[in-house]
């Protein structure tokens, strides 16, 4: 059932054959467009060339763009984007700075997570916003460092709602149970707590094959349990502390931040580190911009 | 499964597009049914206008006017008046002091709370009263202060019970059932409990996708399994105090809304705030009927 | 699933349209048999008046008489009368005195309680013997102090055989297993042990909802277990006691009112309340069939 | 599911239907049989007159005797006969042995146990001999003192075996589990200890309902559990004890019975309560066949 | 679903009509075929009979001869020989003393036991050698001495590859399985462990009956479990002991029946016993094949 | 369902009948192919000589040679050869030094364990490198001593990962759940834990048979849980140990194993052990292709 997904050069060769359909305008490089793929099948890669054909049209575009790509990319990816969305001031602001810890905590903590390619809080999907990575390369490996990094990526958003609202809100949940998956699987799978060395604690698998369910449970003891409890929550505490003192640290800057999300709505993740590294978003646009410089 | 449902803009479009079958008087304003209806799909305001064309037509209206409509969203939302039911005075008390109660928790707890749009003793679907929160927007993000004023509102019938009656009925059943809903959620799932952090406990999900069943269960330790136990119930324990603390210092005014609620069956969030502040229903209801002032 | 069931009124309503295809004698009261059948759906109400004719019809009755309505009602709602079978006069007397126990326990709490309609040692159905209750009205709201008598009634039974017979059988085994679930209800559902706070325990909720089945289970820790186990078994206790202490105040008015069971098979709650006030049985149905008096 | 059988004078109105097909010797009581036969459907007492009419006509009888009748009904609630099985001799000693503990225990407890009908060592269906009591009625109260009673009786055999071998066998395997079935009922069902109350404790429940299918599971505490244990294993071992003492105070009366099934394959319930009391089997007999005495 | 097996006389009446055919040769004794065959069904007799008749045409025999008849009840009964199977000499080695570990302790608790037929390391089925016993007639009850006897036979295999290689190899899992299955059935049905009583402590059963799926679980305690796990590994290890010991005195004696098996592959029951009395394979055979003494 | 597979003497055979439709070149040895397919079934074996006969002629060979057999078994047995993968040089070496462990861990226990056949850092299937081990023969017995040598081997791999790298990965995934099996069927059912002794504790077993599905499962107490639990965690801890242990010692040389890899891709089994005691790879390459030497 999981199938051999293709590899970069695969997306890349997918991507070449269905684009022979439409006409790509110059600059646009699917071999950009293969590397932010990756876990796509050779049916989302069609579907991203078909869906930038339509955008491409409806922006009266007479070529497909290199953003037409994109923003299919996206679409494909994260889910169709949601203008339309009346939204509150507060959440639009609870929003960007939820999005604006995410990246600061992701941005802060290179090279051990992936860089950041962009933050938005225009609604997309089911989120209110994003902080979407763009992994450079396949990953085969996934070592601890970069796992437990992620763990901190995490929880920038709710770490930075806690420090500038003092209020949290449920929109961290989805951001909690997918911290809760990775630090089980680093305890109980992947071997990864000294304390509970390299075993496999997985309760329980289910296989249905041949319309035959073969179900195998190994009981733990109570005492193993509280272990891994207590593993998982050392865990997740460690990678929340993390945050919250990356963000603490960076209060000023992580507010720029947000305020540049809340006037442009959609940052870079280059804005992101500059803006880290003390510049002003509107120093950086207009720079952008100038002619020569 | 869980679709996409129109935010409050798609809500207005839908209600105007079935709102053409039928002549709205004026005054009728759909924004507000609209702004009063979070949640529901197209099929459920595409009921709302055809019932109202019909309480219109059972009241003898030539068109379709505003108090035919919020009816019509009451019924769909709420379900069917009972007006036929016969309640002894005793049960109909208990059911004022029980409404009142969840009024005045709420209101008391302005803005944290949404407000309330009316307070009813007229038996409608399955309950034997109502208080009736209208949204004033969609809310896309839940903090935490807003749930924990919302159990306090939820335990506001069943203290308001216990306060004037030194007995408790088994009519908060679904109060109950719903604020520890709400209490769990806080605690395993939204990483509101700071004692137990931003973990997820969820025990367990069951899909059912394409025929197969997958369950995967985390087997919590006895122990975490008592810290959760124990944050549920200290945070119901303090919202039921909370809920005591505000009926008993506004016991007389809490007492005059109930004797309200006997008189006139149903008295409006507005009413509800202003007798808080000291005034009477008669004053405000003669004031308000009065022509010029 | 859970039918809108008709209410006093509808229940009325529905026994005159079908009292239409048969000729009532004069006495004949719908209204009584009305409130005395709550719970009860259209199809039974139906069946209670073609019941009526049957039996009317058995007993040579030119029209449908009070008693036969009544008869129809008690067939439908408790099952068919059993005379023809052989009980020993040992396990007769054993039935008269566990009726008398409920009765009399029940009898003693009014107004706490449901008036008792007549209490019999004539199997039907299932049981030896019965004590019926026949509410006054529907009850839309049960108070704790409600269901603390009732679960002494329903120790009164069992009560009254330790009491008289130093020896306990499994007859009760229904009672139990029903005031085991009321108190259950009262600890886990409507919040009603001071103990546990009003908080949801219920452990498991199954529905089978267009061939799909979800099940949420809440682990509840041991501790919490535990306080809900001790104070189920706290109220049930009390209650057992009440019933005892009940019974052993009015040790010779039950003992008279078993024997006035064994002698006439059927006593009225109305004769039940008047022995309890000293009264013999004999001189009530004297007085009762004298012209006069 | 749980068809409402007939009771006794059901059961003979029954076979007094069916035996109109067949010619019954003098003497052959319809009414004994029916009596003995608590529990039988109608479908079960036609097969007792089919098979007796087999019976008879194999023995050459003209008319159905009582005799036959009898061995059709132990055939039709016990199992067909099995003579030619070749058993060892201390195999045929031990299961003599053994019912005779069962019928000494029984004989013994009288009155709170049903009369022995007969003992036998002849196997039939799955048991090896068979200790059979005949009801002398239908029971429709069980006391606690009848229950106590049994559970003894039911490890007469394994006390036998016990006293008399210094070993003990697989063979009281059924026995045990009646016995915990019923111990555990009385604990967890019919409120019999007064250590655990009139409260019940019934695990799970399971009802197939028109496909549905329904689970109630109460989870009891750890605590709550220890006691039932303990409850179930106190009575347990008190019967047991009990079953011994019974045993070794009649030692020499009981190893007199077992030489009598040893020597005769079957001993009357009447034979063994006068071998009880100090007769002698060959003495009886004599005077059984004597013909004035 | 548990057939009636037919008992060593219907075994008998079954081959002999099977045997009609076949010619047997002078010596076949199907009485001892009848014998050696408890647990088997017509269906296996009549396959036994087929068996002999092609593996006499495969030796060229004119008439089916008691080896024909010896060789077709093993193969039916334990599998078909491979002799082909390429055995490294360690491995042959191991199994050697494995088996001859279970033919020394079964022989030496004789009478306990049940007697050796023969022990062989040719493979056959599954199994790399095997130690089969010839019941010498029908069981109908299993004394606690037998069956305490028959877990130190279970491992014997084991004791033996620990005494003699001081390693241990996965080839007693078979026979771990079976003594723990047997010790388990000993503590919880059949009431043998004096600590925990003649108490059934199955924990669940499941029975298929049209259609309908009957689950009963008895929760045990905590503590309950405890003292069953506990009762188990002290007859468990009991039993172990009991093996080492009777190897570690006979420790020459089994050094030579297991030199015997790697010399002829199979050894008779008769040649164990007289082995572990001090005769020499060699002379036994000698003897034997003399042809007067 | 369990089918029997063919030993090593049936491949043999298997082979040589389905190589009669190809040409073999002289060299190649079916015996060898044999030997190293132990598992496959004829169904593995027919494929494995007609893949070899497709790669033969994609390489162009006018008859299949030994190379062409052996690379068919690797892609039949371990997937298809994925060099296309672009792996990052990081990532590259980490696998080098994985399988370098695995490979140094293995050989330094020989003669416990299987000799290592060859190490490749060659994506195959799902894998990034492997170590294949080539069994010299069929194993039908499976020593403690074996398996406590090959948990060492399974943590070759993350035990070089930290050691030289000082982080670990997700990659041992696989290792740790396969070394956490063989540790759990040890301790629960092969009885090689001194400490538990030789019990069956495997907690369920699920037989579909006839579409009966029987689960049996026997409820350990928590202590023997927490004791089986403690035993595993000592055996996969003294095994990782173990590993650590022995590539520290061999640091130097291993490093020299996983440069060999990182230049060229495959090492043979023979070259790891030449390596262990001293030569360097490009010598015995160049002593390997020498022409006398």
């Amino acid at each position: 059932v999981s199938l051999d997904l293709p590899d970069v050069k695969g997306r890349e060769a997918i991507l070449k054959v269905h684009a022979k359909k439409i006409r790509l305008k110059e600059g646009a490089n699917l071999s950009t467009i293969a590397r932010g793929t990756p876990g796509c099948s050779g049916a989302d890669l069609e579907a991203i060339i078909n869906e930038a054909a339509i955008i491409a049209t409806m922006r009266s575009h007479e070529e497909v763009a290199m953003e037409d790509l994109e923003e299919a990319r996206d679409k494909t990816m994260f889910g169709r984007q949601k203008r339309s969305r009346v939204m509150e001031d507060q959440e639009r602001k609870i929003t960007a700075y939820h999005e604006a810890g995410h990246a600061v905590v992701a941005e802060l903590q290179r090279p051990a997570t992936e860089p950041v390619h962009k933050v938005t809080i225009i609604p997309r999907g089911m989120s209110l916003g994003s902080t979407m990575s763009l992994p450079e390369r396949d990953r085969y490996i996934v070592p601890r460092s970069y796992l437990t990094a992620l763990l901190a990526v995490l929880f920038g958003g709710r770490a930075s709602e806690e420090i500038f609202f003092k209020d949290i809100s449920h929109g961290a949940r989805d951001d909690i149970r997918k911290a809760t998956e990775i630090a089980r699987a680093m305890v109980t799978e992947y071997g990864m707590s000294d304390k509970m060395g390299p075993i496999a604690f997985s309760d329980s698998q289910e296989h249905l094959f041949l319309g035959r369910e073969i179900t195998r449970t190994s009981h733990h003891s109570e005492e193993t349990a509280r272990q891994i409890d207590s593993e998982i929550r050392r865990m997740i505490s460690t990678a929340y502390e993390k945050a919250k003192d990356l963000i603490t640290k960076n209060r000023e800057k992580l507010k720029k931040i947000a305020e540049a999300l809340l006037k442009y709505e959609t940052v870079t993740g280059e804005e992101v580190a500059r803006m880290l590294k003390g510049e002003e978003i509107d120093a950086i646009r207009a720079n952008a911009s100038a002619p020569t410089a």
